[in-house]
């Protein structure tokens, strides 16, 4: 317990590091219809796991955390750059409680400052290679192609009746895992030019991202509503194909089953429908499915860690694929 | 008359390997729901010249147009970006005679295939990186940054009533003439350490970029219709603060002034009185006054090519700078 504390005290001490970093940046740079809706995506919070992926991914790999912060900075960046654009895309109101760039700004800067976050975050990037620079480039880059061809499978979803679990997994993988791995990878090739533990790295990074991933899923279902931060139940009144839903469908016969086509049917249900479905979800068996495949995927990613010298910098690693998995929101 | 023939037949038969490498690009990359929209605008045509510029470029520096294939497309990967995502700022429903990509796919698609030529654009530079790599990757991100602030400026404009002629040139610098100079930095950093010829090529394609853009404000209102490929005088119809606009406001009093005022102040004029302006401007001396500006521009990009050696890349260079004031289109 006292250990645990300890870590979160790391994540906690970075985070705090990162925000100053966050508040500064861009402070000086013109014009200002291109750089206020970047720096109001950026100091709008969140958790900051990416950057700190880098972070403690270099010092796991026997580098220290002063090598690493532009990196961490330029991760964040490109992140950002995915939320202001799947915003506008997604017609999304609300981002971390405050309206999103494009409602706030309108659609032209949302789609300019979003451009110009990747190129910051790639400017940024490029101050920290000292080592493995076209690796970092390369997997900064292919980090990027993944997640606009995840985000294309995603929106090909809202058309596609029949999506399967494998689809579902692919998309994941490419829109959110892909750079949680790209993380840990940048992370150890700042820091070491031996590949196993590079290696090791992003399989801890693309598992964590999966299971990640199928966690939001799972909570944005089963969340408790006063910790969760948002409505629980959107993306079932969003109509969108989670893990629970196409496994659901998957395992449904008869009026069950009709009950779970009417949500793709009529893109979406009534919030107050929400828990006749959660109750349909419990009944089916797909909550333990995904408890069981959210435990898979972090065992793996714990696994491969195995392959790291024994460093306080691991434990936060493995202390953080924990937590995650009893997170909140 | 045979010199002249000679650079352009290197020019023409580059085109041709450019085209054959764009046709070939990205052919069975997936989804389709991201890559068509994306291999429409990269086989849509267009002179090529920044593609052009990074090839002769590393040639003029010593080095042979193999090694700088990848980073040519990597240029017009980024040129094909902003075209993809200023149309949609712009609302322009055609581009080279077709739709654009917003309009015959969609806004999202458009977005995400704009992102995703940057990350492509990436990954192609990266290939070519033997030497220089901070440098060369530096250029080209500072050059997206640049052009991103350029288009911010251009945009800011359409709502402020003073801009002044340092306003316009900074502004045309950094979202035209900032990518010329982007691409004969790159291709000189692509085959040499010498950073005096790398300077003296950056200087070259800034101050062509600065040229280009002037001849394209004045080919607007002054072209011949029948080999421009669109209708004269759209800048004018469109409300643009060109250079001929700023210029004839500054020159005009009484009536003439009240007329110029009228542009901005109904967003635009109607096709039939574009005859009536360029008239004006004409009256105004303002023709002669971009002219000018052309052949100031022309002649110090030429001037700093004396620092080169005196090879047929550098005479290439020389053409292309010449041919380029007498375009039609």
């Amino acid at each position: 317990m006292i250990l645990t504390a300890k870590y979160a005290e790391i994540y906690d001490g970075q985070i705090k590091v990162l925000e100053e970093k966050f508040t500064n940046l861009l402070k000086d740079a013109k014009p200002d219809s291109l750089y206020d809706p970047c720096k109001y995506i950026i100091t709008s919070g969140g958790k900051r796991l990416r950057p700190f992926l880098v972070l403690i991914s270099a010092k796991a790999a026997g580098g220290d955390f002063a090598q690493a912060y532009n990196a961490a900075v330029a991760v964040e960046l490109l992140h950002n750059f995915t939320l202001v654009h799947d915003d506008i895309m997604d017609k999304a109101d609300l981002r971390r409680g405050r309206e999103t760039v494009h409602v706030k700004y309108g659609l032209n800067p949302a789609i300019l400052s979003g451009d110009n976050l990747v190129a910051i975050a790639y400017k940024n990037l490029i101050l920290d290679c000292r080592i493995n620079i076209t690796e970092i480039l390369n997997e900064f880059t292919c980090g990027l192609i993944e997640v606009c061809e995840g985000q294309s499978y995603d929106t090909d979803f809202e058309t596609t009746d029949d999506v399967s679990i494998e689809q579902y997994l692919l998309m994941i993988r490419k829109k959110t895992a892909v750079m949680a791995e790209m993380c840990c990878k940048v992370g150890g090739l700042l820091a070491t030019t031996d590949h196993s533990i590079v290696d090791a790295l992003g399989n801890f990074g693309l598992n964590l991202g999966m299971a990640f991933q199928i966690q939001d899923d799972l909570l944005d279902i089963m969340a408790d509503q006063e910790k969760f931060g948002k409505k629980v139940g959107g993306d079932l009144v969003e109509g969108k194909k989670t893990f629970l839903y196409i496994r659901a469908l998957e395992k449904s016969e008869g009026t069950d089953r009709e009950k779970l086509l009417e949500v793709t049917r009529n893109k979406g249900i009534d919030w107050n429908d929400v828990g006749f479905y959660r109750n349909l979800y419990i009944k089916l068996g797909v909550i333990e499915a995904a408890e069981s495949e959210i435990k898979k995927y972090t065992e793996i990613a714990l696994e491969s860690l195995n392959k790291l010298p024994e460093t306080e910098a691991r434990h936060t690693l493995e202390w953080l694929a924990n937590a995650l998995i009893k997170r909140a929101k």
